[in-house]
């Protein structure tokens, strides 16, 4: 009997926000192995927000996801047929299968993770991508100094949840953005915080001066937008910006900059990166992560919808805000 | 005789733009040097974009100028009293003596300079502060590779003009933004650049997509406004902006940046400076800039207003871009 893969794919652009009609859900039968290719059963996909960035047709890091393919996206899963010498079914791999249930590629995409004393979701979190993009952010650009003020927007999230344990260890304030009483009691209750600004409460830049007594001299951008004019009012001289996403920006409506002449008058070095460029850091970073996670220093929070068929609802909510920790689709 | 010093005060901070009642001509007596000080004779002062925000009550890099004090600025001038061993009369030094003919001081800021080789006036100017700030935003953010393409704004100015011209030096292809043909020709012609966009021709965007058809590498900010918004949008990936000046916004009302999301698509870096932070340059880049004025391999040109009283008329027509090349005022 042949077996069907269920897989998503983008069948048109979004004019403005996204919605559930750019996604199609088909069934697909799965092929037999070709010689040096593995089949790999997912059990999590991420939802990013740089996936929203790939459904534009514009110019940008990367190539637009091409109409009438399966969406692109970080997985983790099990081996369950291999004709690699690399891979035997039972491994526990991350991979890039995309929003679908199975993958199938040459193994060159994927890699063996250890589940010992990592569960195999933090590697699509804190021990993956988000982990390490909070990492090079934070080491490669802030570059935090002990008793330096570090302030994270999304700080509840995948990526800031990260940021602000970091900026805590290393000695400094760490002060969340988030959108709501709750996200923020969890943010310094959970995670540690100094202080957290609920950014949903009409009072951000008020608030942000309260929490930031001496100004801010590492900010970790995940937003944009009104956050961002906050927090660089609040720059000391030679605060180091790392810019990692500017969700505000991503229905297409460009949300401008207010004040610029901060950049010069605070005199700040502010960076845009992208964290797959970065790939000499991830061994050195992966190991710190795993190591902290392993030993439940690093907390981290999952969010998970349940089903693929729910994936394009969870992604959309995540571009809201509606995600309370790095979200997931559980495929299994 | 009580010989009598002219100095113009600040007296009121501008509402909106900036005025000749802002300043007031006033002539005070000449009090007999102290033990240690030096009196110079100023030749030459100099006119410079960032006086304009210390006339403001703002925060910015710089306390405000305070009020009914003589007006901060660069200086060239020649030692005409000394009862400092440092100092001889007939000694040419530059300081900051401000917007007088005699400057008296302890000689702290007094640098005695040689103008075998090198005018006096070109140390307000290649050879000064506008030089150096153009090398080190070039050599210390840009960092120019033999192939890129650099961009800067106000480039017939004294800063633009080196900064493109050691471009140049460096293999780069060099791009001028300047308002007017006369000062597109100059900066083409005389200077060497490889294109100049015209900002006032009404094709700012359309034009410098032309100047620059392989995109922008390296950008040295002088203005701000519409003329950064539009290079922003040409630069190449990995692309680096050296932020020295934002005139646009000098008068009060902030000039938002519209698409602050390409620092991250672009993975730019953007980096705020003030040449006078980064004092160790400065030999290096005095150097390398005096030998090529002194060589004449270093081309600039001199805007000179006569007479302190012309001063105030002088630096709003600066700021209004009716400058060409280094504003000075000429004091004897």
């Amino acid at each position: 009997m042949t077996q069907t893969n269920r897989q998503i794919l983008l069948v048109s652009r979004p004019q403005g926000a996204a919605s559930t009609d750019n996604f199609r859900l088909v069934e697909t039968p799965l092929a037999p192995l070709a010689e040096g290719e593995v089949r790999v059963r997912n059990h999590f996909l991420s939802l990013d927000p740089y996936m929203r960035g790939r459904m534009n047709d514009s110019k940008s890091y990367a190539a637009p996801q091409a109409l009438d393919t399966v969406m692109i996206g970080g997985t983790v899963g099990e081996v369950v047929e291999s004709r690699n010498a690399k891979f035997k079914a039972g491994d526990k791999v991350v991979g890039m299968a995309g929003w679908q249930e199975y993958g199938t590629s040459n193994g060159a995409d994927l890699r063996v993770v250890d589940t010992t004393h990592v569960p195999l979701s933090a590697y699509l979190g804190p021990v993956g991508m988000p982990g390490v993009t909070g990492w090079y952010g934070l080491n490669g650009i802030i570059k935090p100094q002990a008793g330096q003020t570090v302030v994270v927007s999304a700080a509840s999230g995948a990526v800031g949840s990260v940021v602000g344990q970091l900026a805590k260890r290393a000695g400094c304030r760490a002060v969340g953005i988030a959108g709501g009483a709750e996200k923020c009691r969890y943010v310094t209750e959970t995670l540690g915080f100094d202080a957290c600004v609920d950014y949903k409460a009409g009072n951000l830049y008020q608030d942000l001066k309260t929490a930031t007594p001496e100004g801010v001299d590492g900010y970790f951008e995940n937003v944009g937008g009104a956050v961002l004019d906050a927090t660089l009012a609040r720059m000391n001289p030679f605060g180091r910006i790392a810019v990692c996403g500017m969700i505000a920006g991503y229905d297409g409506e460009p949300v401008p900059l207010k004040f610029p002449q901060l950049i010069l008058t605070q005199r700040l070095l502010v960076q845009g990166f992208i964290v797959t460029e970065h790939l000499d850091v991830w061994p050195q970073a992966l190991t710190e992560l795993g190591t902290l996670v392993g030993k439940q220093q690093l907390v981290y929070r999952e969010s998970v919808a349940d089903g693929l068929e729910n994936a394009p609802e969870a992604f959309l909510g995540m571009l809201k805000g509606q995600n309370f920790g790095k979200q997931l689709v559980k495929l299994i």
